[in-house]
């Protein structure tokens, strides 16, 4: 049965993972007759966002691994303390955690850098020509990784297209349900909350991405 | 279109509303064509578990509605401002919330009582006879709503199962990815995580609820 990682990035569409994105992932890895282990890095969140208010709460501090862990029923492992050979494939949901916790994206743009953690772990999926699927912001970490000339899609958003561009990526526009595939790189990527306006049209593009990530397991 | 109210009690399964069961309810309700609306109530969570280590963190407290928003991406109304006249069912997701803070059954078993906002949301849509779904562990709330001789499942758990019996109710064991239905009541239960080993299982089980609940709308 293939195995495949899915890197969280805590628990909550303003810091930390996009739940919807992350649950439909784990369903469709499931539905597709593959099993899943989540993974999150060890680190404080950026922040603790009021997800009914909106508003950042100041005294709060999260941990990403801790918060990840609610997504995962407790079955979560520390980024870290990755062994690349006993998985198939990634899966990076997307939310603001992927832009402020794994990455510095939200505040920094298209001079960000990715946690040395995360780029580790994502680089030895990359480096072991695994494919690696990629949604919604989550893609902003792709031409870091994979450098000049790989495609990959955030959407729509003419700022994080031409942000993901200026980072060496070439950025294709697809609709919300789509995907798009990066055959050399083994990278695909899909819009889900960048542009669904329902849990279905994530679900649909996330299902797509799934099911390519697995048939292009060697 | 039908307008399905899902009632939230936090998020994350060891204290407040058991994430997937709540997205895969959302999806369900999409996928059949109807629209939701969250809803939580405004009170402090009995604990915050830390879902890595399963401890209680004795430092920390969280708010139901709060926290129940992340899963809601922000869109969550307060449960003590229902007009039950603006939706046609009800679906409760399972996850120790429903245990912990939505009734006290987690401490109490049989003797449980229903947080009074979370017991008049409810009884406004039983008294309506509108249809409501209970997944996991939320059905032992039934019998005290309903009364002597409603009809539910939590799965095969003999002590729940007890429980739910000597509060009145007639518990029925079903299969992981099966429903009890109660036609007299309007009434849907689904074991989903109190027996599921799987995504997948609670997928199904929870696909045949939504349905059998947006079937019995008037």
């Amino acid at each position: 049965m293939k195995k495949i990682a899915v890197l969280l990035s805590g628990c909550g569409v303003f810091d930390g993972t996009e739940i919807h994105e992350a649950v439909l992932s784990l369903l469709a890895i499931t539905r597709a007759g593959a099993q899943y282990q989540c993974f999150a890095p060890d680190i404080a969140q950026m922040h603790v966002v009021n997800h009914l208010t909106g508003e950042v709460n100041t005294d709060e501090t999260r941990n990403v691994l801790v918060e990840s862990a609610r997504i995962a029923r407790g079955e979560v492992l520390n980024a870290s303390n990755l062994d690349v050979n006993d998985y198939d494939a990634l899966v990076i949901p997307g939310g603001f955690g992927a832009a402020k916790n794994l990455s510095n994206f939200a505040t920094t743009g298209s001079r960000c850098h990715i946690n040395p953690i995360v780029e580790n772990f994502i680089r030895d999926f990359a480096n072991a020509r695994k494919p690696v699927g990629f949604v919604c912001i989550s893609p902003v970490m792709i031409p870091q990784i994979y450098g000049q000339g790989v495609t990959g899609t955030i959407g729509n958003d003419s700022d994080t297209a031409q942000a993901f561009n200026e980072m060496g990526g070439l950025h294709q526009t697809v609709k919300v349900d789509d995907i798009v595939v990066d055959e050399v790189h083994k990278v695909v990527s899909t819009p889900a909350y960048m542009l669904a306006t329902s849990i279905l049209e994530a679900h649909i593009g996330i299902e797509k991405l799934v099911n390519k990530v697995i048939d292009m397991i060697d």
